[in-house]
């Protein structure tokens, strides 16, 4: 079993003081449009950051396990929040990532991988939510690249 | 309808680099245990933050909208990730919670705010997830306490 904890002391208006092991503190407010101010992270940016980061850290695991020389890889994640009967609720998160690898790479070994279906069972982050994360994962050898190791 | 972005690029090893809004980057990388770093925020523990810090958003609204004169919140939420037979779940978090009001709000004006309720039910995150959230709350009037404005 792992244990992930957390400490938070609200600061003033709608602003607090999150604390994890040795992490750097992160100050959280309500998102501007309930009341939060700009520029400081939200609970619901966080939930959206978690999933998005959770899903780069499995896919790292697979792509590392099957020795794929990664070059480089980004996301956009976007989550809907909407009123439902039963209050504000996550609809759903939609889930962009980008990555190249290295020029050797064929387009069959990449299929071969797997690596959306084995990245959307596993990533605990979004398999723990109750609204539908929606993945869209495009994998491209350039020209050039050396991949880099994870 | 409310929509939360985030943009994510791989920087090296097992972590990266979050970008939301006018928000500080979020440098992000899989937990020790995962071989991530010390020092550095995971995607585990912002789920957990996630969750901490809209019960206390949610929380903040109704204490505002029921005039508490609130004089201090802190919260400890931790979460457990196991191993189940579809992969690692987050399996539960338990948020403990401890807010004191001002002295001369009574225990049963607090009771009559049924605020625990309200929360369990309003917030978004924690209504977002397949595994349970357990929550204590616990208001204490404290003598001397003047209460501040949310």
């Amino acid at each position: 079993m792992h244990i992930y904890q957390v400490k938070n002391v609200w600061q003033h208006g709608r602003e607090c003081l999150i604390h994890a092991r040795e992490n750097p503190d992160l100050n959280v407010a309500a998102p501007p449009e309930f009341g939060g101010p700009e520029g400081v992270w939200s609970p619901e940016e966080l939930l959206v950051a978690s999933v998005d980061s959770c899903l780069l850290s499995t896919f790292l695991f697979f792509a590392d396990r099957s020795g794929l020389p990664l070059e480089s890889y980004s996301s956009i994640s976007t989550g809907r929040m909407e009123k439902t009967s039963e209050g504000l609720r996550f609809t759903g998160i939609d889930v962009s990532i980008a990555v190249t690898v290295s020029a050797e790479v064929t387009t069959e070994r990449i299929a071969s991988l797997r690596l959306k279906e084995k990245v959307e069972k596993y990533c605990p982050v979004s398999a723990s939510l109750n609204c539908p994360v929606h993945l869209d994962l495009e994998i491209i050898p350039r020209a050039g690249a050396q991949g880099r190791s994870v």
